[in-house]
């Protein structure tokens, strides 16, 4: 037996699937349709694990996964693997971008040295048909340039509790977060945010926060001291799930 | 009884209806439901008259639609009216995006000087997830530059038999073509078309035949030789509704 690790970069519209991790009673999940779509392919249990886990309705279009696959001594391309999941797939709003064979030493999640998520404002009156899946929709004219102004408060490593999830698994509240950027193409407002890690729900509690801010009902200084409060009451609300997309993994 | 004309701009995802023109038997068609909303919001049998119709899973970001409206001695402003017509389409994937009072010397259709169109196509082996309602998914290669050259043979003033479907209602196959550029934005092959009016099916025969071109079966010349022919067999296959968008109309 001869075990290949192989990473695959892959896109979702998480619109109709219970986020990305395993759920209990076989709900409709990302990895429960890949680790599927590997098992009809190669008749194996494999174990997918993920850059960054994503939650109900949040879409990628660069997530990233390792797996270790024993496909014996016949030759296995990485165009061919994508092409043969994604067959299996079938109809699942998911699709392997591109498979390329790594060393034993790479995780997909230890490893990622960057992500980068956008979150996605439709910002007008009239309601949103075409990727209305894509978009929070918002009537109020948000104003994006002291949205971007409060942003540059939470750059830097900080204790990020006002932006954490009650049900948030990691260690410790502390995060990097290396950019965080607000900008306008018509009627759409983009945050992206880019750092190593990430709470959970953090970049939708920024998102919300940052609304209230373009809004008008809070200012850039008061980003910072909900910051600064480091608890989650402190912090604006959470963006709905449907305005997040998993842009980019980088590793060295 | 005073009667106002107002022209809307609307949006519209056409995945889920029967295309623009009323139908036989209450298929769900754009025009149905708007005419529908107008009868929830006034009460009234409101005709619609559209710039463009567009076939079954044909979007518009831009169409223009008008019809007459007597709201009596009432005040309605056009964001007032847009609203309420919004209100009233509930859940359908279509949106108002403005609406304006016009003269009656105003008609969507007669009126319109320019219409851009845009066909949209996903080039890359990978199957489409998020937009996959709104892309032509090509997994070869296209060459979009020899595609684009192929394409500006069409422009002007031409016999368009070659790529007018069967079913076509126009007095004359004589259209003139002011614009045909083909793109390319990564993965996105993009062909915008501009003129006055279009042949049923053209934009999508045109895109199918570039696309003939791009995959290297056919030359440019081979398209001059096609649009020459003057008959529907020398063309290019009709590409499929839902990758093509009804962008702009413009108006004096």
């Amino acid at each position: 037996m001869t075990l290949q690790r192989w990473k695959i970069t892959l896109e979702y519209d998480g619109t109709d699937y219970y986020g990305f991790q395993l759920q209990p009673d076989g709900f409709a999940t990302i990895q429960q349709r890949l680790e599927a779509a590997l098992k009809a392919f190669c008749q194996q249990d494999i174990r997918i694990h993920v850059a960054g886990r994503t939650d109900a309705g949040v879409h990628a279009l660069g997530q990233v996964c390792h797996f270790d696959l024993d496909y014996g001594d016949r030759d296995l391309t990485g165009p061919n693997l994508a092409k043969a999941i994604n067959a299996h797939l079938g109809k699942d709003k998911i699709s392997i971008l591109s498979a390329q064979p790594v060393s034993d030493a790479f995780h997909a999640r230890f490893n990622a040295k960057n992500k980068l998520y956008r979150y996605q404002i439709l910002n007008r009156a009239a309601p949103p048909t075409l990727d209305a899946n894509q978009f929070w929709h918002r009537r109020k004219l948000l104003d994006e340039k002291t949205m971007h102004q409060a942003a540059q408060y939470l750059l830097g490593l900080h204790d990020f509790s006002s932006f954490r999830a009650a049900e948030c698994q990691a260690k410790t509240p502390e995060k990097t977060l290396d950019r965080c950027d607000v900008t306008r193409i018509g009627d759409h407002v983009m945050i992206e945010v880019e750092g190593k890690s990430f709470l959970h729900h953090m970049v939708r509690n920024i998102a919300g926060t940052l609304c209230m801010v373009g809004d008008g009902k809070w200012t850039p200084q008061d980003v910072k001291t909900a910051l600064e409060a480091k608890k989650r009451e402190a912090g604006g609300p959470t963006a709905p799930a449907h305005g997040l997309i998993m842009m980019r993994v980088d590793y060295d």
